[in-house]
């Protein structure tokens, strides 16, 4: 194959710009591709407005493409003759990069009985119950978290369900008794908001804004969250890839609110022995590329009581910023709490074994 | 093993009440369980305020569950020694089952043209581009797809983009076009509505709803689709089950709006030579259970031009009530556009191709 | 950041030699890496026998790797200071791809009855029983099958079975029987084999060799099945990447054996209404990157005897180059048979629905 | 809906014979099926030899299946009227479970410098090179790990590679070099086979017979390695269920070796930032359902040098009876090692690191 002018620069020019980044792609042509085929090409992706950059070898040619700020047609160029396929090469995130910001950022929250950190040497607790039902039931379970030296309190007073026929929490009334347990215990409160009407209401109440799962590419509430004033916890969608987690903390960056604490709740997979697949690894990944603290939610994660102990071990065995765990304090009355909530003594236990695990990596649970 | 008294009346009840079911679980004990720790676990069941059915057997005993109208909490009875697993049996939905209504839904959307059906004997046909970017290019789609005999124009005002740097489309402003292609060229209108806001503004300029794949299970706006005044089509999420995919629709349906379409789109899995592995098992497997009908979305359901027009024809074969497809007009600015749009020529063919299948199972495009 | 000097000859020579191939990667640097921490990598990379290019950008470096022809340990770079990530470019594949045989590889199957063609305009169409039992069986599923025109029957003597204590096939006796079916209905013969030993005996006695989905990646068995003297018939893997069933082949063609027909079975997903997901996507990318032939099975892939015939009309209609279809006689014995197999009727349906959507790809059954 | 005698002997008697066992099924009816198509059901059932169970309730009818010792047909009755579904309600195996033995079997593997075990109160800790390559490479890294106190040596003699271009390894050869590290270091050896032929080879050189993950349902092998005098190794499949992943096992055992350890090594997600996702919440279950030992292989499991050191810890934390980590020497010379494997001082900080977690855990490596 006759070769064109060897000479590249496929430019990494994602990061000039701080917000709107360019991406690169590399176009690889079939090995006998005709060299007019490769002009058409290149012709093709100047049209466009974007540079085309011929990398000629012995047996191919790939070209790269620089200059676009969005999306490029790929389906457009993938079906012109002598083309095999196209490759993304960047990443689409910036903000939540360790690109931009080398070091950690630390989240702390304050809470009447003191500052909470995530993402420094302190490795934040939240426990609590699954959705709010009851003073009694928040003021039980608050007390025996708070024992242990757990400071934030974590439950549901709006909770996204499968069915619309089951409990879908208290709304406002779960918020002011989460406010009250604030009031009471001194515990800081972690709590979902399901839509733009009640985030504003969870900004109002909570010291910490959770966005679900099944929101984490809900962008209208990313950006709203984005524009409060209080740290905002999301946990990475079911089937969510590292891209798009990191994109869905990048919503809420490029709003103005850099106080965001990432968090694996398990993903979905074939395997049908727990309700989720606790994906642990990504720990270490989220950690090598963003800046952003992350926790893992060992609860939703596995679905089971039984998994929970174990898991949470693992978790900060692994490195995790923080863990984020259900307990319920009244197992006679336990059926509006989830199959994966554990009881008081067996989260003393998961406090202590933590602490130690914890130790061993020079942390400590806070 | 001494045996209990054996007599049961395991009941599936959970159709009694039209909307709040009760569902039923089976507690399996180990081989070696203890007539105490079967009698305990009957316990626990009795003091939830459930009824419990223990099952004897030569090997074992298995407990049924019945009386429980929301979760049980299987992590608690899981924990109880002696028992090995709890396994669900009932289905959450009703309305939207066959158990409720046997015979099909027909979905009927009202076009200049005159009445699209889908869910009948005829298969319903929406093409247009990704997102809504000018006058001119929606009124260049929307004469070239008119001319084939398609009459629903599908075209986004809102995108849900992965980027928050990404187009995320014209708004409202995108909605008077289209409302300008319904009244120039006869066509009805598909569009998305993304939040609660937008649905609004969808609602008063289409003539269907729809509602993207990463909003499936945001619930808050299913709620407010139920009661919309206009037909819905639900894009399954990325890994919705069948069973989650079914509760989309009945949340809808459970807040008065029976009209609604559901659309396959591709699922996440493994496989990295598509996009999205598009699922066309499920068309048969939701006709078996539901009595809504079901389209494809072969375009976001491959990610790849070069695949709209097979799947396409598959979706027909496999016995899908429409599909819906992208379509762009001009290549030289095709930016804007996902990879997977194809191009009015082989839309063309497309129509043509999927028309002689529909004749091969005694239906025709509409 | 000071640049490197800009030139480039990222060489896409991995088909140079016909056999021994090149990979080339692109590690990613940091955009805040040091002049130093490049150069390092760059000698790090020849220190391995390797050619680094270095490809410098406005934002960030990147350095492209050729000359390796094994694997390049990316651990090793990816923990240098400075590095992001490593991007593998190219393929592995080489003699199963479209780069080294533009044109279709036809394969042909002699059966008393006249050849069946795969891969040409001609779809191939294999039925008969998941398990041989008796001859009885055996010649009564054949005589119904062979009504229909179809002249390939399929039946396994050797089962590979979840469970130890399943029906493992009759074996040589087994074959036996299909040479049997051969000898008095004129029908070619498709059977699996398990190991080298059964390989053997199915290679005597049988028409088309099967390899299962299980043993995708049973690369001794592959490789004896390369050095086979009759075509072989490649399932994917239940999980396997299309790079990996590519690979499969590539095993079969590097041995000798150039007659190997794919076969989309189905792969494992999260979804749970069928047994596996049917990938028919598969099918053009196949097409597209290689020359073989590619058939589908929708009795395994899929699981369910009511979704086998749509998902048959929806294999025709994508494209495959054939269909493999389970069908057992007799219903008042069924239990040996898999939940998948439909009965002769349906067939019968299926052979004349598939023939109406074949004549509209201008295609034919054989 | 008028209900049949409200009576029931669904029994769980799977367990009756050690090995056959019976399976259980239960068959879900509309809710609007008539009298006589449950009736149909249960002669259909009873016409297979079966025993049919009606269940009736207030809203729907269940019929219990017993008697049956292979598959059922659950195609054939799904196609019945009024049919909504089969359940499978018993677990397939039985020598791994907990219900044929109760307490843990622990693996003890004789190694010149003393037994190490699995599955008791020791952690057993097993390291080496992915392949062998030659003797100094074995022997500078014998030496390095047994510094550590480790005492299991693994390495592979048989490399089951996805390429047939790729280094396929040194065969008997190897195993030679192996032995030789045997007798110079004093440390058992453990490595894989992947065919009939080698599985005898490796029986006489090593102390571990290594099943890889591709070969898990190599159920040939599997029996093979059940007929075997040395403890094996099994890794769970690329995407094996829990039930499969046991059946592997019950495979060999059900050939009379009992000497199994189970080996997480991940699993194949849609997850794109690790190679495979470590399921660690196996462990737990795996432990919950049998009685074997299960250990994890964080270097296939991440596929990525930087995560094999969190991971293990992750492993230990958990509760895993063992790891088994990829540890080279030269990463000068690294390019025939996967990018999985790390440095002999990387492994002296994950021996510590895991000492010090088992500690909390009241365990030790071995």
């Amino acid at each position: 194959m006759a070769l064109l002018p060897v000479q590249l620069a496929l430019r990494y020019t994602f990061g000039l710009a701080p917000y709107i980044g360019e991406s690169v792609m590399l176009i690889v042509m079939q090995s006998h591709a005709t060299e007019e085929q490769v002009r058409a090409v290149c012709e093709r992706i100047e049209s466009l407005g974007l540079r085309a950059h011929p990398i000629p070898g012995a047996a191919r040619t790939a070209v790269g493409i620089t200059g676009n700020k969005g999306e490029v047609d790929t389906g457009a160029l993938e079906s012109m003759p002598g083309v095999v396929e196209c490759i993304p090469v960047s990443k689409p995130y910036k903000l939540v990069s360790r690109d931009v910001k080398e070091e950690n950022t630390i989240v702390r929250v304050p809470t009447p009985l003191g500052e909470v950190s995530f993402g420094g040497e302190k490795i934040g607790v939240v426990a609590g119950p699954c959705a709010v039902e009851t003073r009694e039931q928040c003021f039980a379970i608050a007390e025996r978290i708070k024992a242990t030296g757990t400071r934030l309190f974590r439950g549901g007073a709006y909770k996204p369900r499968t069915s619309p026929y089951s409990f879908q929490g208290l709304g406002e009334d779960g918020l002011k008794i989460l406010a009250e347990v604030r009031d009471r215990f001194g515990l800081g409160i972690v709590t979902e908001a399901i839509d733009n009407e009640s985030l504003a209401l969870v900004e109002h109440y909570a010291d910490v804004i959770q966005i679900g799962a099944r929101n984490m590419q809900n962008f209208s509430l990313l950006k709203r969250a984005g524009r409060a004033h209080k740290p905002v916890l999301v946990k990475r969608g079911m089937s969510a890839t590292l891209d798009e987690f990191l994109m869905a903390a990048e919503y809420i960056l490029s709003e103005g609110n850099y106080e965001v604490i990432l968090c694996e709740r398990g993903v979905r997979t074939f395997a049908d022995h727990t309700r989720n697949t606790l994906d642990l690894s990504v720990i270490p990944a989220v950690q090598r590329l963003s800046h952003l603290p992350i926790v893992v939610d060992p609860s939703h994660g596995t679905g089971r009581r039984n998994k929970v102990l174990p898991l949470s071990r693992a978790a900060v065995a692994v490195g995790a910023d923080g863990i984020l765990v259900e307990v319920h304090n009244d197992p006679a009355h336990a059926l509006s709490d989830g199959p994966q909530s554990i009881l008081p003594n067996e989260f003393d236990q998961l406090f202590a074994e933590s602490s130690a695990i914890a130790a061993v990596l020079h942390r400590t649970l806070n």
